[in-house]
């Protein structure tokens, strides 16, 4: 195991031999591993290897201590390359390899077929490429805001430069100064299809130099060269110090196997067991080792520990919810934006590191940052209008020992980056997606920005509570909640001014007393002949049909489900065997809550009278009142709906 | 109302006089229409307005036919500026300016926040910002295929050239030689949050060159400048007349109205009645017009017809189904190769274009499409690992008559590009999303691959059909089917070869006489005693666990719903009423088919036993059928899950 001083010009013989010994050394791992998985990818794994064995030689990286908040981060964002990663660590000490020989891509394994951070030394799954860079920017900026010296190294496939998420994030890698980024390419000039400038044209010096970053081009198998390379990064020996800086490094597809080499079709597919002894003998070993492991692989268990990499705790300061006034008409996105100032007020200090970052794109009104870009400027991030790579860059910093919330509309915070939602769930993130102008309520700006599908969408999405609330109060009580809460959180609200929701006696509903908990719900009222079950912007609709029923005579209660997931099934259940149930919504009515509660019925075997009102399809621009109504949301509507139901 | 020919140097002094008055006439209308609605976007509409009014008296489109097959294509990325859009058509003729001004904005109405194509001479929706320079590369690609003439304009946003999908655009563009696209770029360098070059630092020109393109600048209210650049784009006199065209048009957002100009906030405002006023007679009309339009709105029904553009049609020849005999094992994604080269064969005839196409992202052998790119390399579309950009410009294909086959894994077809596809659906696409490696049949590429939550994203896609083929038998059925079907279409399967589903006889299921149908569902075997309900990769498991049951004296039978959208209801109520049933998927329970069924139930009032059987949440790597049976999805496990609810 080498460990490098970037003080040192260049490497001594003794260190370049022991690259090269390494090297072979890797390899053997690698097409040992592809090979006994019968799956797997040891093309790139080969051609990244010079790479990896370079960067982990210079990173400050504890392999006893692979979680130390003041290590370098090293994140592979071509996680196909697992078996050359996973094949660098065990040369570095982080693990012994015959777990990983034994085990890679074997069901319930740590070691899998894409990088995952169960295991020691790896920081972030990747695999859906194009991200990893988000994420590293995440870290290179938390790092930022600590005050800590260490560098994020990040390597990365050529043919993921197409994807578009790549330039977002190497613009906002320049605009938040990250000097400490060092993206190395892996340039063997051949992705699944073939040569990258056949599947896509694309001029990738030039298209870096133009998001201004520093570009060193290098040989990626020359040692010498290479260590150069990264101590000019590490020494801030750049054209531009203060930018980051990308190493377009020449390599080889299948380095160091002949028959391999420059052959694409060694992307994703591994070696027969002829061409693999044949291999193992052109590298120096015993080619009859893969028999004696294939031998032992068939019944070795599979038992190396996972290890995920949970969150860095943070101690926040929820501070007191404030009231809305019943007199007070406002609509949820304001309270948000209040909270979040008040948690500003009593976490980000002055003299030290902000704990609490908000993240917008392009939205910052809208969405109520403005108080707080005000208090805590260095904690604001606005991110133009790049939600795919915000969405992940929030969920890498959520991770950091920072209490984050990306907000923005629904359609971009649910349906535009859902994907990235989805991989920050498997990288164990802690974020708070707090989407505002979610459904119809958006209003006039039409069918592409009404989102009407969130629930179906983050029902899917595993990994994150689901909270809806009804009113200002509540919208104040959940972000503090959450503020408190670990893991991925969605809060959701519409755009429109809503009133305070009030109890019998003309309370605030919420007040002072109420306290928000996780899968329970709130039953606004209490009744006799039926339920209204709703949540958001419909809840005081249907509590206007309750009054309006009230005056016909009926006892209808209002049940309030805010928290979505976990979900109270036996409030649900509970209003069910007592009547006739209405659920109200501002969403699809195929998959939304009525769908869920309908589901939980089913489920549950319980025969009730259950009525879904919500949006059939997409709807047209308009005054949200104005297309409520047309879809019958309306509290005329909606008490007649019931009146019928109970009659039927 | 203006035609101009590009044939002459420069523009008459009576031309440019022309367009200052037109200007003038536009720009009352947009701060009236803002105004009138209440809400809406003038400061881009300003901005945008000497460029839409110079395209349109370029191009060649006539009010009276607004669809004809060869014109001009004109499409609007930044669909905000709408007033400005429908302003510009008025003054061409498209429609007259009273429903504009009655009808902006509300609801039910086609004059919508965000252009829609229910507008004659609208093209594309849009709205949300950075889709609309793919749609437009469809458009120029459809042309190009169709051997015309004609040209695409697509006017943009600077603020949206921040998105990452408008880059992977770029390069597609240059890739597949769209010299008939031009982009005009609004460069009033002001979006939501200010300044473009503060809220995000790009440098805009030198990222358009380093993908190719040719760049052109100029004051874009200079119409005589204005006309140069696009007389020199339509002329092909530009340094690479084989690429696409951008035009750098450097503007002032809110242009015209002294105190509007240059000032962000009018980005998403209208203006007050009294700044309207002030504004109206600053362009030299009567103040007091806003007062009568008001009032006349008050009572103005909105009438105006929805004209949405369908789909060119494309008539094809679907070919005979194929019949792949019980003895073999083969996987469905290579029965959709197979019926795709059959499809191509029968409709992509030599020496002229191609009716077929077909487009993946960099997963052409996996999503075995080798065969049909052999046959019509003209109709195949490589397009990069660049799947936001790919999922529009196929759907923009998918409107200009032809068939149109978009594939990938799963997690890249649906979670990746779940947007993408809802404005497609908004756009009334007829596009085919065939979708491999659904689930956890994906095996070893773990977590990050496996796509077990599509439907629950699905169900949430209005305007998309769903089928999922149980056996290469039904692939080849569907895929014929599909060919013929209007409309979009999900056609959804596994990695994994699987058995041929046989009946009784042991005669495959699906062979010669079978017919797909749409919401029908498939009885495998019948039974007293309960019912397996599954799809896909899941159905000959549960035909296995049939055959244990069997042996132990139940006869139970199997229900195969290949049609999730629509759905066979009657069928799955006909199952639930006969006895206990098992829904069996590779997805997660939450928002699979087992939760559509229990739904129905929950609806149905039906009081069934059912049982859900799938994955919880993500799993790990590993071989699929080792994957399934640690989920219970193994034919043993089902069978005792089956036999215990069968003696619950």
């Amino acid at each position: 195991m080498l460990k490098l001083d970037p003080e040192k010009a260049e490497l001594s013989p003794e260190e370049v031999e022991w690259f090269k010994e390494a090297t072979r050394r890797c390899a053997r791992r690698i097409i040992l591993a592809t090979t006994l998985a019968g799956s797997g990818h040891p093309g790139g794994s080969l051609s990244s290897l010079s790479l990896l064995l370079m960067v982990y030689a210079l990173a400050k990286v504890d392999p006893q201590k692979p979680r130390h908040p003041e290590r370098d981060r090293v994140v592979v964002s071509h996680g196909h390359i697992s078996p050359g990663v996973y094949s660098v660590l065990c040369e570095y000490g982080f693990f012994p390899e015959e777990p990983f020989l034994m085990e890679f891509r074997r069901a319930g394994s740590a070691f899998a077929g894409h990088v995952e951070q169960a295991v020691p030394g790896v920081e972030w799954n990747t695999g859906n490429l194009g991200q990893g860079l988000s994420a590293a920017c995440g870290m290179a900026r938390a790092i930022k805001l600590k005050g800590l010296p260490a560098k994020v190294f990040c390597l990365m496939g050529d043919g993921e430069q197409q994807k578009g998420q790549v330039i977002e994030a190497r613009r906002w890698a320049v605009k938040f100064g990250l000097n400490n980024l060092c993206v190395l390419i892996d340039y063997n000039r051949l992705q699944i299809g073939g040569d990258i400038y056949q599947v896509m044209p694309q001029d990738l010096r030039a298209e870096i130099e133009a998001t201004g970053w520093n570009v060193i081009e290098v040989n990626g198998h020359d040692f010498q060269a290479l260590y150069r390379a990264l101590r000019n990064f590490i020494r801030g020996e750049v054209p531009h110090p203060e930018r980051p800086t990308a190493i377009l490094a020449h390599t080889v597809m299948g380095k160091g196997i002949s028959f391999m080499e420059n052959d694409a079709k060694w992307h994703g597919a591994p070696l027969s067991s002829e061409l693999c002894k044949k291999a193992l003998s052109e590298l120096g070993f015993d080619p009859e080792e893969l028999d004696r492991l294939a031998e032992k692989r068939k019944n070795y268990p599979v038992s190396f520990p996972h290890q995920p990499h949970e969150p860095e705790s943070v101690a926040i300061d929820p501070g007191e919810p404030v009231l809305y006034e019943p007199d007070l008409k406002t609509d949820c996105r304001s309270a948000y934006g209040k909270a979040l100032l008040s948690l500003a007020e009593k976490n980000n200090l002055p003299g030290k590191p902000p704990k609490v970052l908000g993240l917008t794109c392009d939205l910052e009104s809208s969405v109520k940052m403005t108080a707080f870009k005000k208090h805590s400027p260095q904690a604001f991030h606005e991110s133009g209008i790049q939600e795919h790579h915000t969405a992940t860059v929030s969920g890498a910093l959520s991770k950091e020992g920072f209490l984050v919330f990306f907000s923005t509309f629904g359609v971009f915070g649910v349906d535009e980056v859902y994907n990235q939602l989805r991989l920050n769930a498997l990288n164990h993130t802690a974020l708070k997606v707090v989407c505002t102008h979610l459904g119809v309520d958006v209003g006039e700006d039409g069918p592409t920005h009404q989102c009407v599908d969130y629930l179906g969408l983050l029902l899917s999405l595993k990994g994150f509570d689901i909270y809806l609330p009804a009113d200002p109060n509540q919208t104040d009580h959940i972000i503090r909640f959450v503020a408190l809460q670990p893991g991925n959180v969605f809060v959701g609200m519409g755009r429109s001014k809503v009133p305070v929701i009030t109890d019998e006696e003309g309370q605030p509903f919420f007040g002072k007393a109420y306290r928000f908990q996780p899968g329970r719900a709130d039953w606004i009222r209490r009744g006799k002949d039926g339920t209204f079950v709703s949540y958001g912007p419909m809840v005081h609709r249907c509590l206007t049909a309750c009054e309006i029923l009230k005056e016909k005579g009926y006892e209808v209660g209002l049940l309030n489900i805010a928290s979505i997931r976990p979900f109270p099934r036996e409030d649900l259940l509970s209003a069910a065997r007592s009547g006739p149930v209405v659920v109200v919504e501002d969403h699809l009515v195929e998959t939304g809550l009525g769908a869920l509660c309908a589901k939980e019925l089913g489920l549950s075997g319980i025969s009730a009278k259950i009525k879904l009102k919500g949006f059939e399809s997409y709807t047209t621009s308009g005054k949200p009142d104005e297309l409520f109504a047309r879809a019958g949301l309306d509290p005329e509507s909606l008490a007649q709906e019931m009146e019928a139901l109970i009659k039927a």
